[in-house]
């Protein structure tokens, strides 16, 4: 197919849904799929643009000629088109929003001005507004009648002069009650709205509090501005979970198009991290290398300790991190967390630490051994919770985001506080100083 | 306010929204939040119920009557009242709903007969249908004339004289036309049905794919049984990626809410077959004390090249398993990926080692030991490269969920291969065996 037959191409595509089509586009190589947007020319739907990953979508656009792409973005829905234009250089999309259509131009212009990833970027501007003394009849007529519509819609807002909000109108309502009906009668008063500045995973958590399948964004002088759908926030809310995991994993954004060069380059930044708190942790071993000469048993149990911390400070973590971001950890229950998490710290590290004890104590044919071992493993069981939870919150005061660093640190203390403890309370014990 | 004055206590409920009722729950003992429940008698809404954590609800419920649940539940859509009632035990679930009224109770005892966290457990029975012959005025008329009909509806459905659904009909649909249009002309033939028994996961992704906001569910038979709704769509997906960050961090099925017995049974499993993996570790040094005992520096380097094996392994792994849990790693491009993290591996196995190789050389002031590490190094990140693919993929081969057990396996392979190969290729390189 890839012959040049854009007839045969055209008929191919034209029953695709657009998610379709970006599978197609992502399956092809990098020649294929600009070959393709060319061919098919007017029968391409740029809305497939925002079903591919991010890196095939900017390397089709840069090679695609900055008109063609001009053209098919001023079809699209203004949400889609800032998408598929706000990871573009500024250049570029100045000469492309330079050769659409005034209307279209001002009005992704706006939410481009909008910061990134605020609910203004991802808002739709078309939508219907209406006023409140209008009747049922009268807007069902309008809407008859006017053939400027959005392409759906699940609400209509009614506004006042000054383009103030003054209550929504879901379409079933609507379709409930008689032409006489008046609209200031029927409309929902009780509002939510969202700024247009609004960080769009803020906006997604009023969606989900709410059940929402559309909300009004609304500029500081809290005239109407756009709408947001539940189309876009299913996919902040995926984004987002991307996100938390990728960098609780400890690489950046990453997906599974890149190539070789650009995911070396996406982890290297922690894995040198954890070079530096790895030498850190051996120097403190460094420290005991006359004690462990002395009783290699040491050095063949120490990475237990550290090992059992690691993964019980990466539990904590977890639970923590994403209570944060799915903002179910505030002031108001933190203490009692801390708490709960020192708390099953002791407890879970004094059920391993018998367990640990005895097997250590048998192995080695060494109670003292086993005794030095448990109670290493308390302490850095109860650190490993305390940090756990501690380095998080601590992250999040500071306005880090606590998914990418707790984990390097939670690992770096366990791993320290699990080889000192057990290092020192060994020299000590067995008199190894 | 809990002194027992029912009327200020409805007063002060009435205007809140049912998820901010259940944060005042959340907030309450567990005896307050009986004594809220009860004092509020009708004036309480059960859909407050869907929106506290699962743990608060169950001791709630258990300790309500279950008379008062049966009416309370009545109430609402069958999709909430399947959410409410599916975690309660066989026996209190069979009494509530014994005291329902019939239609409610046959049509939630149908929803409760499909698999848990099917889309049939997640639909709502109350929607509209109509036959395609009617005309948009006729179904108009009827929507004005009925006031049995759901609570919030955004699109109609046409079926046949056997429930077979025909199209859909988006409500905006029906405003654009004239009263005259029939229906069959105007209704969506492009249909996607989701069976009752798929996975509420599967049903996400459609709704994710097609950005939908209600979806027509069928059964076996293709007849029309309810629908989904975009709303509990959006919490699938939520839970959905907090299961996968939980269980990539070694944790079950938690909340914040629970209790410390609670948590400390849910974190010991994984703390407990870790404690296997690093006495397994362990036991693999233990087999090199008599070269460890011959030269210390061992036993302090060690660690490092465990750990960053540790961390590639974690990287490539938490990028697999979101992938696999997304839908885009599959048969197509696994060997690409497996070749890519191969890759990765190596080069930044290469970078590091060089690194880490100087870094030791001058810090022992040995060449030979530098050289040693940095081979060691190599080997563990291409081993974590392909574990942390291979070993996701497996899993999910044997029908497993990679996210649970990923994470002990990737770093057991990690730990071990790091001592294991630093502490043989030092023996070879100095002679020591």
């Amino acid at each position: 197919i890839e012959a040049g037959d854009a007839e045969a191409l055209r008929e191919q595509a034209a029953p695709l849904h657009e998610s379709e089509m970006g599978d197609v586009i992502e399956a092809l190589s990098a020649d294929d799929r600009v070959r393709l947007v060319t061919l098919l020319g007017d029968a391409f739907d740029y809305l497939a643009l925002t079903e591919v990953d991010d890196s095939v979508r900017i390397d089709l656009m840069e090679s695609l000629p900055n008109s063609e792409i001009a053209r098919g973005v001023a079809d699209l829905d203004s949400d889609d088109a800032v998408y598929i234009l706000e990871d573009l250089e500024a250049e570029d999309r100045d000469e492309i929003l330079a050769q659409m259509p005034v209307f279209e131009r001002i009005s992704l212009k706006r939410s481009l001005d909008f910061p990134e990833d605020s609910a203004g970027r991802r808002m739709q501007t078309e939508f219907i507004a209406i006023p409140p003394f209008w009747t049922v009849g009268q807007t069902i007529d309008y809407l008859r009648t006017n053939d400027d519509l959005p392409d759906e819609f699940y609400q209509i807002y009614v506004v006042d002069p000054g383009f103030k909000l003054l209550g929504v109108l879901p379409l079933d309502r609507i379709l409930r009650v008689q032409r006489a009906t008046r609209i200031e009668d029927l409309m929902n008063t009780q509002l939510r709205e969202i700024e247009a500045t609004l960080d769009q995973e803020e906006a997604a958590r009023i969606f989900e509090r709410y059940d929402e399948i559309e909300v009004a964004v609304v500029d500081e002088g809290r005239r109407l501005v756009g709408i947001l759908t539940v189309d876009d926030i299913v996919d902040v809310i995926n984004e987002e979970a991307n996100e938390d995991i990728h960098r609780l994993g400890g690489v950046g954004d990453e997906d599974i198009s890149r190539s070789v060069p650009g995911v070396v380059r996406s982890r290297a930044t922690w894995l040198a991290v954890n070079l530096g708190t790895a030498t850190l942790a051996s120097l403190v071993i460094g420290l005991f290398d006359d004690t462990i000469s002395q009783m290699v048993a040491l050095a063949v149990l120490m990475p237990i300790v550290a090992s059992m911390g690691g993964v019980a400070g990466t539990q904590t973590m977890t639970v923590t991190v994403r209570a944060i971001s799915q903002r179910e950890l505030d002031r108001n229950n933190a203490w009692r967390l801390i708490r709960r998490e020192l708390l099953v710290g002791l407890t879970n590290g004094a059920i391993f630490a018998v367990l640990l004890g005895l097997i250590t104590g048998f192995r080695f044919a060494d109670a003292g051994l086993g005794i030095v071992i448990a109670a290493a493993m308390v302490v850095n069981m109860v650190v490993a919770g305390g940090s756990g939870i501690l380095i998080p919150l601590t992250l999040e005061k500071l306005k880090l985001d606590p998914a990418v660093a707790s984990s390097t640190f939670v690992m770096t203390l366990t791993d320290v506080v699990g080889f000192f403890a057990f290092l020192t309370l060994a020299g000590w014990w067995f008199g190894l100083f």
